[in-house]
């Protein structure tokens, strides 16, 4: 049945993305996204998904709104459960509630999947809780960057300045010399602190704390630019004391992944934590060999094999692709005993159904030898499976 | 190495806490929570975690601030990787501020993860967008519960009033007559939708509209109590015409799943997209006959046998244990051939590492019979794993 889903993406760091938003796109039928909060939200998606940007970067949209409502409406009237998804949460500044009125007028169903707001989550990683009881009892989140076809602003300056709230603005650092002035002569103090957050939450992520008086120079001279939020009030002074993530020692470092993808992934993760912005490009790539033959005499001949003894999990993952091939599986090693050398390739065997008779203490010949003598390995034929690879650069 | 982590649990749908929490979860030494947004977040615990409730509930602290502190801090000391949970967004109402500040002046290493704050969500799954072009280009989080020890209020009523913003107060049911009666006194106008959602984005949200003029009557005429968020603005028009989750069939229906657990979640998730509170309450345990000989003699002549029959998961489940315990593997079958009845039972033996010889294509005794005959079952012995159950009433 044809449903939408908007689903909120979240700031930036992936995880910071929601378990539901996770569930829906790896079922969805389509993805729709304008923004894209970290490139390997992709990933969840079905490999049949259908996958369609419709971008939005500052103003520059390239499918305008109408547009956008159009597309989603047309996909889930297919039948298709759509996942919409945009930058942080849907009903903070996203327009998802237009999104919403036009899914209902056009008598869709849909649910709303909330997601992480920058407001609070880049201002968290910058070292900024929005709201903290010796400062003040509220936070407000405002567009910095109205509703270009409003003729006056709607903005309430001085209600703003005299509330004494924590002001979070997203979209604003293009108006950011406008935003310090009119909140200085609504009598917010010219040395009140304000702290700019670029791309919070990522591995790109910087922040600085100034004051309304001289936070325009300092973003000019920092060269800060969209996509910042503004945070003005005296919980940006908590920053120095309580930031955390700018501390990581690779923080911003880009880190190009060249192994084989199967084994990248661990990697990037620590490198991640660290603070890197991994990105993934194997220019390799393991590859069995095109020639089976060899395997496939082997395995039809296993009753003849008194031990196998498996080196690596490529070697695993590969003798069982061809296993698959044959239409065979783990019932061939019923006459065998059966090694692993190391940890990995016996959890290898054991996912695989087959519980191993002999993993060596030590990764060396000499134990391996010594404990397959002692599990009467003599005048028995042993088979060896490698990881025969090819390692061929990848185009 | 010790670490603490302030884990935002979301506002309640287990769906909506965050991937990085979850994760986190998993592998803490010590869970420190005091409200929790959904039972089941206690689930993604390591078995041998160190769970320590700490509970607020409304006013009623089990531990006050300062104790709570205290016990962070030792359990860090002790080399332990701390989650420490707190509902909704960590820094949004949340103390957590405080408790980064007490981490730091104690010398220890900590990292925030944002979470989904109530405020954005149960007003998205009452329907309510808390900004919209059409009506607001700001909202504000305001606590409606003020520090206690305060002795004047900090809250600036007038400015609140003429932001225009849509205004969310957290912690406020129990203050809203004054809310309202501050809120028309400032100038907002008597007739201005006011919403308030109960226990939002649960299985136990309900939520209605009304005015600054009538909500405090109506909360009181429908029982609305702690934990409700307040939401004032044009946005709450919204809420007939958006709201979907209150739409869900079974909503706020608590259901007992009394089915064995292992075969109970995914009917569980069933109905909770429904809208069902289900709890899980096994009344029956799945388990395996105690006397294994039978079994135990089959396995070991099971070089005799033609044909080995699975006719449930169960019954693969508990094969295999007993497999497991007689320290053998898949290699048992290495002279059988193996058929599954049903998919399940055949996905069940694939995961063990055998790729079933025979599915019939009907779960009948004819189509099971026929398709063994076809493939040569005459004149062979055929063995047939029952799961072996003893049904027994848990405790």
């Amino acid at each position: 049945m044809s449903k939408v889903y908007l689903i909120g993406a979240g700031p930036g760091d992936l995880g910071l993305f929601t378990l539901k938003g996770k569930q829906i796109m790896e079922t969805a039928d389509v993805v729709i996204y304008d923004y894209l909060a970290h490139p390997d939200l992709l990933g969840f998606c079905r490999e049949d998904a259908e996958i369609l940007y419709v971008g939005k970067k500052g103003g520059d949209h390239t499918l305008p709104q109408d547009k956008i409502n159009e597309l989603i409406i047309a996909k889930a009237k297919e039948g298709k459960v759509v996942a919409r998804l945009k930058g942080g949460d849907p009903y903070v500044f996203g327009r998802g509630g237009e999104e919403a009125e036009e899914l209902v007028a056009a008598g869709l169903t849909f649910e709303v999947v909330p997601g992480v707001t920058a407001g609070v989550a880049a201002a968290a990683y910058a070292g900024i809780p929005v709201t903290h009881r010796a400062f003040t009892p509220s936070v407000c989140f405002i567009t910095g960057h109205e509703d270009p076809t409003k003729e006056q602003s709607t903005h309430h300056w001085e209600a703003y300045a005299k509330s004494a709230s924590t002001l979070v603005f997203y979209m604003g650092v293009k108006n950011l010399p406008d935003i310090c002035a009119k909140l200085i002569s609504a009598g917010r103090p010219a040395d009140e602190p304000v702290a700019l957050v670029y791309r919070g939450t990522s591995c790109r992520q910087r922040s600085f704390v100034s004051t309304l008086q001289d936070a325009p120079a300092e973003a000019k001279r920092l060269k800060f630019a969209a996509p910042s939020i503004i945070v003005v009030g005296g919980v940006c002074s908590l920053r120095d004391k309580l930031g955390w993530f700018e501390k990581r020692p690779l923080l911003g470092q880009g880190v190009v992944v060249t192994r084989a993808r199967e084994q990248a992934s661990d990697f990037a993760t620590v490198l991640e934590d660290l603070g890197a912005c991994v990105l993934e490009f194997p220019t390799i790539a393991v590859k069995p060999l095109p020639e089976y033959a060899e395997v496939r005499t082997a395995v039809e001949n296993l009753g003849d094999y008194g031990w196998v003894i498996f080196t690596s999990t490529n070697g695993v993952d590969h003798f069982w692709r061809i296993l698959k091939d044959m239409g065979r599986d783990a019932r061939v090693f019923g006459g065998c005993s059966v090694a692993a050398i190391g940890p990995a390739t016996a959890d290898s065997l054991r996912e695989r159904g087959i519980e191993p008779d002999f993993v060596p203490p030590k990764y060396v010949a000499e134990s391996v030898v010594e404990g397959l003598l002692a599990r009467g390995v003599q005048g028995k034929k042993v088979l060896i499976p490698r990881a025969k690879v090819a390692r061929e650069v990848l185009p």
